[in-house]
């Protein structure tokens, strides 16, 4: 399987054996058999998916079934769920020869980290100190799939370069990370980000770049013959990117307020994804002498519009707002694609092989500053007082929060996200270094015939 | 066309005529018309889809028109609508060059397969004595797709064997026979069976097993050349794979009771998902050498979860049960495709091209005596009294059957089920064994170009 | 880049350039700023999607969040944003070399065309007279979607035959050109139009085939090797066809009335597609000598019912009419595909790519008068004196309108639309005529290597 022994840093050095019989097999029953026990423990229904509905109705004068908290987000969950496994699956299949890997073990991991975020998520968030039980419902099953949404972002910088084992353990750790790092943002600091620019996309994103800067390849090129797609891949990519593109507008307003916070999430990010199209197109065709498209540019820079509205996208941003969002991070995500990306590899020894710094990392911290100022310009007029006591949740312990605070709080919470991230990301790479964890060699990258049986 | 003059119990043997020119349109003529006049005699509106609900509303004092039942159920129906047509149409897309046949037969059954579901399940379930009228509205329409899944499972173990003529036979009696078990198991025994592990899966696995025992193909090696995926039908596969997937959860809660009973069923199937992905990969991984992955079992077996919770999806079967039938579905089905697949085809000469049966047929009769198991242990403390006769629907003449009874009658529904697939099955093989049905010769299996006109 | 000279109309006439790396980026930017300076100036939250919504439900007595419009109409937007990019897009995937320009112009015109379109819809149905704004919400967002398609039909006429500028200005006068003749039809006519037969697909379909007519190519058929499909190129546009199928029952229901209406029109569209699918099967297999299926006919005319039910899905017209709609357009639409379309293009020298005459004009046209038929039939026994006052709107100074004039107006309708359709469509080839759009050579068409980077 080649060797290795060209690596720089080179603390570790044997022939690579990608063989994962073993260590596949163990990881996925351990686990999974871990997940039942702590399940059994601790997680249990919450009242509206609990048998006892009818008595809870009944004593909470609720008069009617729609009530239940399903019929507000189902639909919206659902379209999240299909973004994870086919929009981030169907993505990363736009490699010639790794399109297994790409919705394969995208599907693996994000089932594995959805049961381990409702764990940790349960603790963090929603743990009944008198009974020690977490309480499940719709809505945490989409906090779930946003939490493994971190993880499958990072699983972008390193597509084509680990193992499944080492995805699980970036994985474990990244769900454990996304929930402290959730719990100090939105709890701690009391931000507002309801699809997740900072605690999904800009965490996410750091953490992927600095687990790929730790393993950084420098012979990498050995298996350049496979960093690129073919015809039909990339129509198989524009399957995840159409998916993504369109749900979206669900993703950022799945979780916001019931009623008027859903209706102006999903218009705001409807209309700033459409912009980043326009400003996408133009950018990559102007990069070509003859003003060619590039897919890349088509496939991944029409989203930067939904990543940097996460935040701000149940504020009262105003649709030309909106659109000014998309307008400007279509632009700048293309521009990365085009000028970052390449420096990165060259001076900071980056390899991001799906470029998620240009589609998550940089327009999800662009989105928690944008949403910071959004916060910090509210005022009272705009949203009537209820309303901006509903929006930014202004209740209890925050009664007294000013909306220029709040901005402030929005503002560092960014910046937590992405110090989690760096932090997180530089520390599991140091983890997934061990040499036992079956990565492939340097001229063995992105190829499916490592990890599976491939019929000619 | 190739001979096949060896066909070993020989009742029937001339050389095979695929030409369907005046079958098929003759098939799809008579029975459309068929419909549309049967339609004509029994098919109305119901309350909620007629232009009176406006007085309906008002007779019943509902005060909003989201209390209709549309808005409880139709974002499921859809989700459930793709399940049946990209779902079951994708997945059977991975050989190599029966794309078409997976994904156009599948289309052209099911749409018939739901217009006479609609009757037939009816005639024995909404039939109003008074009018002599069948009223349907959105669950109809949901019961009708279900209805179809039956045929379609059936499908997938004769896929590449069989004439399109021949399939509209096998949905016509599988509907029919289908909406008798299911009268029997529903109706007489009075079983749950929400996401249909009995009713379903059970039955549409033995049915389109039993077909396929009395095609045995003795010289099927023939075509083994074409029995077999490509890399990119493989990838198309996945696009069945994970809409089934992220609808299961749809598909287990669509006709379940409003608020707790669709939240609930919801919950256990997405969790018991996630669970069968992960043994899935462990045993697949354990069955390779060097720990490699089968796309076979990861399109496949992954699924066992959200067949085997069809029954108990909306029972207290509690998060960590749902964790471990998936864990359990994912390894039985997973050996399925390993050992059993190969021991049926070798000693009981039954040929089962998508291997239903570890997919359908065995986690299907699984999850009916899950369900019995479930039903029988269920409480008052858990459930509360009146959540309990909800869920059951102990009412009206059931009003003192108690748990261990439901129990004994769920087992007994999955048998009923079972027996439903496996005699109506053998008769319809035997059907289908008259020679006028243009099914392709031994040598002639999975390949398009006897059906379709495919482009060089 | 091969020369035009032999273009017979003749009157611009110099060597194809198809450059666009200026004038589609200077497109894409200074309509994207126009779109954002007119958005500031115009586009405001509507009141259910305002912060002020808790005042509003205050002050309105809604009593719940759920009485939102959000809840009634954003699972049914979901379904039909989808059929926009993923249906539309995919179903024009099926050329052999230019499915990036299938999918990738399609996604571009639309997230251009829905901004256009809530401008211009605002314009003619929303500006409120007051404020001199347009409030919008989930329904806007829907109606922005149905204005886009209208542009995106009249692609399937062009597609592999323009350049993505020439498509950009085919967007601007359709969505221009729709806006108008909607507020001819819907407001001055008062035509009930939910799904668009005429509206939508008359208009579409006639504004394409017009385009198409004045951009006649004598020499398109040297392009013709790449005029056609491959095997996976045929699988890909079955994606597109089976999300538009699936979903079709949502487009048509997406803004009826709530309650019956919604439910009625999707039971209508369900039930008078799957009838589509089995005539088409029978035509298409009569036409061939062997029986064999064409794709073409099942990638196309099996979504004839949907279009032809555009109208009076939300009318009473019985599940068996609705059937008998679909019988009826599946065989009239495979007709077309076998027979129409070589017809026009040999004597009316009318190049049709995706064939939309069969699959939106002819059926968009016959969907209006079905509609007209259904709507004079109408009877107060039928509706109930309330539901006829509902459905057809016959409220103000439409009080008095009685359904036989109704069915007078609906006729009228869609002439008006066929007319703005072939008289807005020749105006609009004349503009697109000019040699400065950089369309590509008669030797150059259907090949993405024009306007796309393609690896090899």
């Amino acid at each position: 399987m080649g060797n290795c022994c060209d690596c720089v840093t080179g603390f570790f050095c044997r022939p690579k054996n990608t063989n994962v019989r073993v260590s596949l097999p163990a990881v996925c029953f351990v686990w999974q058999i871990a997940m039942i026990i702590l399940f059994g423990v601790f997680i249990r229904y919450d009242e509206e998916s609990d048998a006892h509905w009818v008595e809870f109705k009944r004593e909470h004068n609720i008069t009617s079934d729609i009530e239940n908290d399903f019929y507000f987000r189902y639909p919206s969950f659902q379209d999240v769920h299909v973004m994870i496994f086919v929009g981030f699956g169907f993505l990363m299949t736009f490699l010639k020869r790794y399109s297994f890997g790409g919705v394969g073990f995208n599907f693996l991991i994000a089932a594995f980290g959805l049961q381990w975020a409702l764990l940790m998520q349960g603790w963090f968030h929603s743990l009944d100190p008198a009974t020690g039980k977490i309480y499940i419902g719709v809505e945490s099953l989409i906090n779930a799939d946003f939490c493994c949404a971190g993880s499958l972002i990072a699983y972008g910088a390193l597509l084509g370069k680990v193992s499944p084992v080492q995805l699980m353990v970036v994985t474990l750790f990244g769900v454990t990370l996304f929930a402290v790092e959730e719990y100090i943002i939105l709890t701690l600091l009391h931000c507002r980000d309801a699809g997740g620019s900072m605690v999904i996309h800009a965490f996410g994103g750091y953490y992927g770049l600095a687990i790929s800067w730790v393993l950084y390849r420098p012979n990498l090129h050995q298996s350049k013959r496979l960093n690129g797609s073919v015809y039909h891949s990339d129509v198989f990519a524009m399957i995840g990117t159409l998916f993504l593109w369109m749900f979206w507008p669900s993703f950022n307003s799945a979780i916001t307020d019931h009623g008027d916070g859903q209706h102006r999430a999903a218009i705001n990010t409807y209309l700033a994804l459409a912009s980043s199209v326009l400003t996408t197109v133009a950018i990559s065709s102007m990069s070509q002498k003859t003003g060619k498209l590039d897919m890349v540019h088509i496939q991944n820079a029409t989203l930067a519009g939904g990543v940097a509205m996460g935040t701000a996208a149940e504020f009262m941003i105003t649709p030309y707002g909106s659109l000014i969002v998309g307008f400007c991070t279509g632009i700048i995500s293309t521009f990365g694609y085009l000028y970052i990306t390449p420096f990165l590899e060259k001076y900071l020894k980056l390899q991001d092989t799906c470029g998620v710094h240009n589609l998550h990392a940089l327009p999800g911290m662009l989105g928690g500053f944008i949403g910071a100022i959004v916060a910090a310009a509210a005022t009272e007029s705009v949203y009537s007082a209820e309303g901006l006591i509903n929006v930014f949740d202004f209740e209890g312990s925050f009664a007294n929060r000013g909306v220029g605070t709040q901005g402030g709080f929005q503002a560092a919470g960014t910046c937590v996200a992405i110090a989690f991230g760096l932090v997180g990301g530089a520390i599991v790479g140091l983890i997934l270094r061990i040499p036992i964890w079956g990565d492939p060699a340097d001229d063995n990258c992105y190829d499916d015939e490592v990890y599976w049986e491939v019929r000619k």
